[in-house]
């Protein structure tokens, strides 16, 4: 079953519908920011437009100004549900990825600071770069992973996700109780401390434990 | 032409992938809001998994206590672009449809307080009731469309989409400065005055010109 699941998920940069990101979901994060542990998940969408595969470069948009990088955990929705308790939410996936969250953080903090919507600076083509599916059998405990991110052979971000505020489980019933998970949905569980702005030109690459590799270029629109 | 991309757009409710909502985006609810006239479009994103179509009921999370109604003219793509002009707009507009965005201000406010994400005050189960596919050849100029919405048969939002404070072209040309527009994508252009909370066991009713009308039964989750 855990194989069939795995096998229907392989498609999901073009079968997928959502991308929910959670905010602030790292305590090293939570820490090095000095803000309060959230109480629930800080949940936010990004469209599908914003997805591509190793091979094609990330584009900073002309509107922007200050892009950052931010490496994830994914998790891809193997079935249907809708509100699932903790308890059953880890029959519901499908397989996992390494995903970079690229966030416009020039138009995200003008947007927080005026209760406006994250939606542009969390969603422009090419913010969401992620690897194949990582299959499920081939992940033991999600919650025992290392992630780092290099930009320009640097590690910028070195992280694992037994630090998760909130852990998959806990993301999927939370979101499940007021919308519908489906096949090939992507959640992004957050990143670890250490995101911060990159440019055009540089070379940003990250990694999973020894899941998963990524490597983009990075340039102007 | 205008036949073939209505026809392709028949559809939108099963194959789309992103509904984009636009905010306060009539002169009458910023007037009675005695609010600025926004100077860009204030965009949001809302999951597919919101649609339901008539003969499906409106159901109340239980999570929320203030829900409103929004009746909204909506715009269906019916063809891929990017940084399009507004001169160039109209050509990706592939039909129109009556469309309700239901909101939970009781989240969307207290998160808009805190500069917190708009999905989940957006982005439930069954927010997003809409008509059939209005084809292009229907509409003459869609900027002259009266809406109206009813509860339990008294009329609480009456407007006309000449009120737009950005117009579909607008609208369409600004998003697509960050995110590729792709068939059967919905674009919710805003909401007339009225907007307020209904609860469960009142019946919505709305209707756009002699286009469409749509009838919804509300009840608690
Ligand atoms: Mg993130
Ligand atoms: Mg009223
Ligand atoms: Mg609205």
């Amino acid at each position: 079953m855990a194989c069939q699941r795995s096998q229907d998920a392989a498609n999901f940069v073009f079968e997928g519908k959502k991308i929910i990101g959670v905010a602030l979901n790292y305590m090293c994060a939570v820490n090095a920011r000095k803000v309060p542990v959230p109480k629930e998940p800080i949940v936010f969408l990004k469209p599908t437009t914003s997805y591509i595969r190793e091979g094609s470069p990330i584009v900073l948009p002309k509107v922007f100004t200050k892009v950052a990088y931010e490496v994830e955990l994914g998790v891809i929705i193997g079935s249907r549900c809708k509100n699932v308790s903790r308890e059953q939410a880890m029959q519901h996936v499908g397989g996992y990825c390494l995903a970079l969250d690229l966030t416009a953080q020039c138009n995200l903090t003008a947007a927080r600071a005026t209760g406006g919507s994250w939606t542009l600076g969390k969603g422009f083509d090419t913010s969401t770069p992620v690897s194949r599916l990582i299959p499920l059998d081939a992940v033991n405990d999600p919650h025992a992973l290392p992630l780092w991110l290099k930009v320009n052979g640097e590690v910028q971000q070195s992280g694992c996700t037994a630090d998760l505020v909130f852990k998959v489980p806990d993301i999927i019933a939370y979101v499940s109780k007021y919308m519908t998970l489906e096949p090939n949905d992507l959640i992004l569980t957050g990143t670890p401390h250490g995101s911060d702005a990159f440019k055009a030109g540089d070379v940003i690459e990250c990694g999973l434990a020894d899941l998963a590799t990524m490597k983009f270029n990075v340039c102007d629109e």
